[in-house]
């Protein structure tokens, strides 16, 4: 497949858009009008930088506002073109998106239309130009593909084709079958671009929410599957407004990008030997158009796959740094865990609590950078197979991160997820255990008093220029799911809350966006993060860990009066769960009881107990949690 | 008027909020549930808190799902209002706003609301509460303002009335003027918000892009004008859902929030003294609603006013601070301008063109901030009378500036805008002249060469948490008037841009919210800011500019390619634009030429000509002006 992004969807300069899109990988752009416009660079420049980068230009974009006009505004637009055509020629491009018309179509007339379109289209030809019209959702004539489509066929001229763009095509839910039965010669573009399904205006939809394939809800895989089918070969280009890539980083953004893209392509090949079935037996899947498609030609674009992974079967380890580790050792003890030694080699001690484990690793001080707080450094994720899931992540861009080891010991293969976590693949034994504990203490993972204990979940904070790159990571590495989001009030502001889980729920992981940090005053927060872990019997965990002096987060008398407001709860039941600053959830399927621990540096522990099918996470609770933190925290700093 | 806010409005704990609103000057605030429920405050405190505060514990909200239920639902939900109507006592609370059931009716029997209605109300009655129930504007069956009213008339009980809140109202574009015919003694609450016109879903709308009264587009004059009309006289309370405002400073939101309040109660008044004819003489006017009710009874809510002002008459100065001012005296002597003197007593200088006045401040490098780089510190503004703008405008809790100054020299009044630029009030003469410009120099303005030049607009970079703030504080205290915003792109992200101006143009300030600052890397950048000066011939004054060695923003090439292609121009006239660097723009209504500045510290200049009725900025040529400037920047931090 060839890839392609439109210059719109980064920051920056022309020059570094290309620049970030070749080492990026990318095999061309699109280059966006005002770009060029506002660039030093003269067409001849862009041609050569092109060249030299290896990147071809495959559209100039957009041309608007063409067709559906008066004999004079015509007369203007052709005009306007020609300039274009020439500019084009300068830039050695030889194809321009034509959006349908948005603002100065006056004539509501098919034929009027097709003989627009083909004075353009012989305009383009004597400049070598091919013109590719697409549809805009928002078009004020034309605004369903099919009806582009059915204009490039009625002009029939071998200089105007098609463009398809998923966005114009699936925010308005148009059937996406019938374009397998397009002519593949007059589809001359495609772009791609994936949205969260909003309840808004298609053009501010569009201008400012679109994101890639793999952040948002569109059926994309599918999509690409009828454009397979159709025949098309030519470039498969991203096209995406987005007002946080607009300001974020480019060449982290291309790079992202491009992951999605190479995502996308696996997924349109899954998509399509899922669906092979209805093609051979021309069944009634995909309206019979599949079948149709299947029997007039094959499908000649080269699909590349990437190493296959399960989603993983459970977190590995946790684990948390600090240059002074004593608070940590402390409220881990308090919690229960065991002290299983120190590595033989390395800093780093491991805790354990039946099989939940957790390093702690005793940071250096940086230079500079004082006495790093404890925060949470790495995870450890159980994969069937390491040494493929990393092959995976590597194709996917992931940044590879080294891991010392010394002879004899467990590699880990890792890389570094988007808010620099890193991320360990782990071989997973089937009895739970881990090869790489023998490396520590005396050999022997020490048996503690919470034996079925295991993470239950983790919950990081991820800034806000990479939360949608954060979400299409961990979907595409590491095969986790994404869940409609939710927002949570906290007192410096809603925060977004993405829960990332496998389908057994072996693996929950929660992407935290926390509020814009106030530049007001003095109270610059640091957003915290934590680690939660599952046990069979949550009070009688905290009354052990009430007994070791552990420090819980202090739940407020209110909320105990409202939980018993909403819940009705059993006066005795309810005094446990006040006695011990536990808190509460209830729903169809299952209860849920959970406390959390003060925080140490930016990172606190939570302990939780599922009881039936309970498959959340005390949404409901997580306000308090906040304004304790909170309330914590503006005591300490002020 | 009796003023009230709801704590969900705010940021920060319980505590914070309500001393928050104390310090605001608010009379009373509504206790948001969640708010109580994360405290550790308990009912008793807060009382107490109040108390003290001098504030008024007006509404405990928000009650949800009760009526058009089951009965098994509805004993659950009378139990659990119960048990708050207790907890209102603990907090001598007497009202409870109760919504209308969005989650869990499954009856559509206005009957059986009604009967579900009265036994809730009873059961108030029991504890001294008063239940005001509300329509939400995206309730399942009740949804419809006067839908509820009607229930409330249905059941006739002491102890339910209804709540107004003029988001779910106005954001369901129903009409208000049957507010009028309400017994006041039914409606038990009002509730005011603003908003921006936005397409999309309505609770997502409500949740998080509510804004306070003058900062938004809705009619809320009219339908206060209303509410007063009706003879409702009870506390109007804000009740704001927004991102921004739950991330900002508290006590500095609590202001604003005050603010809207001062300025919509005058709007209040003079909209019913506006309406007051139609109502006196019966017409039509508000459906003859308006004098049914004048016949009914009078108006008993006080409404205060503020002192009057016009809309200013021009910029009486623009004031530009640096440590080391060599640079800038440098470009506005190459702009044309002529220096006026040293003032006599201040480290100030006076540069004048035409009317164009700008003031040179040379500020001292402060302790610790290194050497201030050039940028937009002050602005002066002709009013009639700057003592009573002066009085309105601290009525409206503009934080006020001390101007030093001495005996026989000026006075100005000041304050600070939400971006701390200091606003000044002057007294502007009929001639143009300014009689403080006597203080500087020889105590003569110097004729210079564009006699009829003057501050055409300026454009001011807005911190993302004060933008709202600061388009209600420029149209409460200076009465200008906000345009809809547009957006430009620029290559570190979308700048929003708010034009704010007077009525005959005279004044015309630009606020633009610049994308957030990319924190990846290096690559930190401050926004530039700008002050346009209009002159009659712009070809001339750039020629000359020249011959003095200006250094103008470089325009790339493509640009004129662009426009000539969009406009068809005279290739002599194009040249010309070319070759000075200038910018055009052209409408139906005229032309617009222009040209900028290199920038200096975070300011640069701009000079424009308008010919014919041309009344834009040229915004088509802002992306070429931002991306020009990032590459300048670019060049010098790499």
């Amino acid at each position: 497949m060839r890839t392609g992004i439109a210059t719109v969807c980064l920051s920056g300069t022309l020059k570094e858009k290309m620049q970030a899109c070749a080492i990026a990988g990318f095999d061309g752009i699109e280059i966006f009008e005002q770009d060029l416009v506002t660039s030093p660079l003269s067409p001849e420049d862009v041609r050569k930088m092109a060249a030299d980068l290896g990147l071809t230009l495959d559209l100039y974009q957009p041309f608007r506002d063409f067709d559906g006009v008066t004999e004079d505004v015509l007369a203007a637009n052709l005009r306007r073109a020609d300039a274009k055509f020439r500019l084009m020629s300068r830039l050695g491009m030889d194809t321009i998106l034509v959006c349908s018309n948005v603002a100065t179509a006056t004539i509501d007339d098919d034929g009027l239309r097709a003989k627009q379109l083909a004075a353009l289209a012989e305009l383009a030809g004597d400049h070598g130009v091919k013109v590719a019209y697409e549809a805009l959702a928002w078009g004020k004539y034309v605004n369903d593909y099919e009806h582009a489509h059915r204009l490039v066929e009625m002009v029939d001229h071998p200089n105007l084709g098609t463009c398809l763009d998923s966005f114009h095509i699936l925010s308005r839910d148009w059937d996406t079958a019938p374009i397998e039965d397009f002519n593949p010669d007059k589809i001359f573009f495609v772009q791609v671009a994936d949205a969260p399904k909003l309840s808004m205006d298609v053009l501010s939809w569009s201008r400012h929410y679109r994101v890639f394939p793999g952040e948002g809800q569109f059926e994309l895989a599918k999509f690409m599957g009828h454009v397979v089918r159709a025949g098309y070969t030519g470039p498969v280009s991203l096209e995406v407004f987005n007002d946080v890539f607009r300001q974020s980083d480019v060449e982290r953004t291309a790079v992202d990008a491009m992951r999605s893209l190479i995502w996308l392509e696996e997924q349109s090949a899954k998509w399509l030997e899922a669906n092979a079935a209805s093609v051979s037996n021309g069944s009634a899947a995909d309206g019979g158009a599949g079948a149709k498609a299947a029997g007039r030609r094959r499908y000649p674009m080269e699909l590349a796959t990437l190493p296959q992974v399960a989603e993983p079967a459970g977190f590995n380890f946790a684990e948390v740094k600090a240059a002074d580790t004593a608070a940590l050792e402390t409220v881990l003890g308090q919690l229960g865990f065991e002290f299983n030694g120190r590595h033989r080699t390395k800093d780093v001690q491991l805790w354990t609590m039946g099989h939940a484990r957790v390093i702690i690793n005793e940071q250096a001080p940086g230079i500079g950078d004082g006495s790093p707080a404890p925060a949470i450094a790495a995870l450890g994720f159980d994969v069937d197979s390491p040494v493929i899931a990393s092959a995976r992540a590597q194709q996917l861009k992931a940044p590879v991160v080294p891991r010392k080891s010394q002879a004899n010991e467990e590699v880990f293969q890792g890389f570094a997820a988007p808010d620099s976590t890193e991320i360990f693949l782990c071989q997973g034994s089937p009895d739970g255990t881990a090869a790489w504990t023998r490396e520590f203490g005396g050999g022997l993972e020490v048996p503690s008093g919470a034996r079925t204990a295991v993470i239950d979940h983790v919950n990081l904070a991820q800034p806000w220029q990479h939360f949608d790159e954060a979400v299409l990571f961990y979907t595409s590495a590491l095969a986790l799911e994404p869940q409609p989001y939710a927002e949570v009030a906290s007192p410096s502001g809603l925060v977004r809350s993405q829960i990332m889980q496998t389908s057994d729920r072996a693996v929950r992981l929660v992407l935290n966006l926390a509020p814009l940090l106030q530049q007001d005053g003095t109270r610059h927060k640091t957003y915290q993060e934590h680690i939660a872990f599952a046990v069979d019997d949550l009070v009688a965990t905290a009354r052990a860990a009430r007994d070791r002096g552990l420090d819980f987060l202090q739940i407020p008398a209110n909320y105990y009066e409202d939980l018993d407001a909403r819940f009705g709860l059993d006066p005795d039941f309810l005094a446990t769960l006040q006695d011990l600053n536990l808190l509460y959830d209830r729903d169809a399927d299952g209860e849920f009881l959970h406390f959390y621990t003060a925080t140490v540096g930016s990172v606190f522990f939570e302990m939780v107990e599922r009881r039936g099918s309970y498959d959340g996470y005390g949404a409901p609770n997580a306000p308090v949690r906040h304004a304790v933190q909170y309330d914590h925290l503006h005591q300490l700093t002020n």
